[in-house]
């Protein structure tokens, strides 16, 4: 835990670095326990699948999404919570599974939104750090993602364990082959160590920003909710504005925003998303973007920066690329002196209603 | 139709001010004809409803959810394209009923996402103002915006005429109370007329972002996303970064990215939502942020600037609230001296795979 004395960000580097041996004991373990979900989830058989997560545990929420309708077929809703706490909305019983995310398991508007469902009839399952919250209480299955109290104020080793239980649980609901598991852990200890690729990127994306004041996130497919979260743990520790995006809901307008110099994060899998990907980082280059690229696809004509992530399947990728993400995070925000175990007006269980 | 010497801006204005008499015909119509529609809805007897848009039409897409799921409880999805054409994924039969949303229904992913879904056995709606698309030729049936051709690259009248469908469409489906439509058009009406209070907060706004650089969008409920859309649009026009949030999602990290002197533009439609955003402003005013006040709520103190919109059921307040903030786009861009109505970078007709 956090001494009065260590340096600002010793909280968050420290929770990042954990996620390699967390990772091996989740591949070790042979993952997390679903089976029995699963097997309940086959006899309720859903007709669709709900998510009630915000923040952080939204965009794990938002990688489950992708795995459901690719792997399943699902129609999968995100929940919104306000639908039913301000405006009093009945869900209909119309048999969809309900998967509520979250790492401290407390937060009203969600408990709400399951109890919702429950009472219409929903079969709920609650994936989360605290299988003693209220939350879990609640649930008819609980996930407890056991990665240890997480002290920064932002998630880093929670959204990992939210990523690789809800691979489990969509794999073991879905029914389906499985996709390749056995690199995750090895990639995720590559991603971690010191690399010189990650110094060169984050140099450059702290001097890119100091000129431009913000940045985009950019990257299509399953590695999406991975551009929504790297973006959020840059605006949590930096303070400064991150857009993120979908290659193609970029190009539907939010393009307009980049500029000689602005500087673009693209996640690439090297993947079914590859082609998208490539085509949108040509005209991000024409623009002048400063365009750095992480992930297994090989370096792109035109890009200032790449951090190589070892080659995974494309379904399982997003996690191990969720980590360059929060190590920039955390060298942009102690490079411009700020605390990123503790964000100025950010809490570490936020309660909205 | 714009003269190669007209202003710039001359046609996104233009049409922003044909949405009055759009309105005014809408109500005088008995809005759009959708009962046939809802009827074959009623036999299908849904399980859940996908929503298929992109840009600015799937913010319109976003309000149809919120009144599915507070009207009539049902499970929304908004669907990922690249699930199916990036990945192959092959939605199951489910009885899920498909809307697809878009101007042009044209673009090659939702023609694709929304075939496989038909193929699944779905019931497809197609909301677009060109009839004759590929999108409304493959669905089973077509709701007509008839907006007449939209020359500006920014979408506006054909956005409002969405939002207008989308009501006549959920409302029917749903087989509920309707929301009190009389005030709609008067609403639309009176928010084109000009009026100081804009002129105020387009300056106060401009000066904002010429110091912040950027700017944030907050809503909550069903004006969320009108906040979307709001953002959108200053970034189509202006070319500067806006972020958008629910309040609660704000409040789950990005406020940590407003300081002293950030512009924040809060739509509160004095609804169920009205306390959420009452909060929300209060910790934005504590901030120094330079709060911007859309709606009908009473101005909350410490607040900038705020722009009046006469009083409207909750559930269809937003879609006159999406007018002032098209307003203060086009004032915006002209202001600095971009044209609105041909945004570098964009076309009317995006084709995304």
């Amino acid at each position: 835990m956090s001494q009065p004395s260590a340096p600002a960000g010793t909280v968050m580097l420290d929770e990042i670095r954990q996620q390699a041996r967390l990772a091996a004991d989740w591949a070790g373990a042979g993952g997390y326990r679903v089976d029995h979900i699963a097997h309940a989830v086959a006899s309720y058989a859903p007709a669709s699948v709900t998510l009630i997560a915000r923040g952080t545990s939204d965009n794990a929420a938002g990688y489950a999404k992708y795995l459901l309708e690719i792997m399943g077929g699902y129609v999968v809703s995100s929940a919104s919570p306000s639908a039913v706490t301000l405006y009093g909305a009945k869900p209909r019983q119309a048999r969809s599974l309900c998967i509520a995310v979250s790492q401290s398991g407390q937060s009203p508007d969600l408990l709400r939104a399951m109890s919702a469902m429950r009472e219409a009839g929903s079969l709920g399952i609650a994936v989360t750090n605290d299988p003693a919250a209220p939350l879990a209480v609640q649930a008819d299955f609980v996930v407890d993602l056991a990665a240890g109290v997480e002290h920064a104020v932002a998630a880093t080793k929670t959204f990992t364990c939210e990523l690789l239980a809800l691979l489990d649980l969509a794999t073991a609901i879905c029914g389906t082959q499985a996709p390749e598991r056995a690199g995750i852990a090895g990639a995720i200890a590559s991603v971690i160590a010191p690399h010189a690729d990650l110094d060169d990127a984050a140099r450059l994306l702290g001097s890119a920003l100091a000129s431009a004041g913000h940045l985009l996130v950019v990257s299509r497919g399953a590695s999406t909710p991975i551009a929504h979260e790297g973006a959020l743990k840059i605006m949590e520790t930096v303070g400064l504005p991150a857009l993120s995006y979908s290659a193609a809901d970029l190009e539907h307008g939010p393009i307009a925003c980049v500029h000689a110099g602005t500087p673009v994060i693209v996640i690439d899998s090297a993947g079914p998303a590859a082609g998208s990907l490539a085509h949108v980082i040509a005209r991000l280059v024409d623009l002048g973007a400063e365009v750095i690229q992480v992930g297994s696809g090989d370096a792109a004509p035109g890009i200032r920066a790449h951090i190589p992530v070892p080659r995974l399947d494309p379904l399982v990728a997003p996690i191990a690329e969720a980590i360059p993400l929060q190590l920039l995070a955390h060298r942009l925000a102690t490079a411009m002196g700020h605390d990123p175990d503790q964000p100025p007006g950010l809490t570490k269980v936020t309660r909205t209603s």
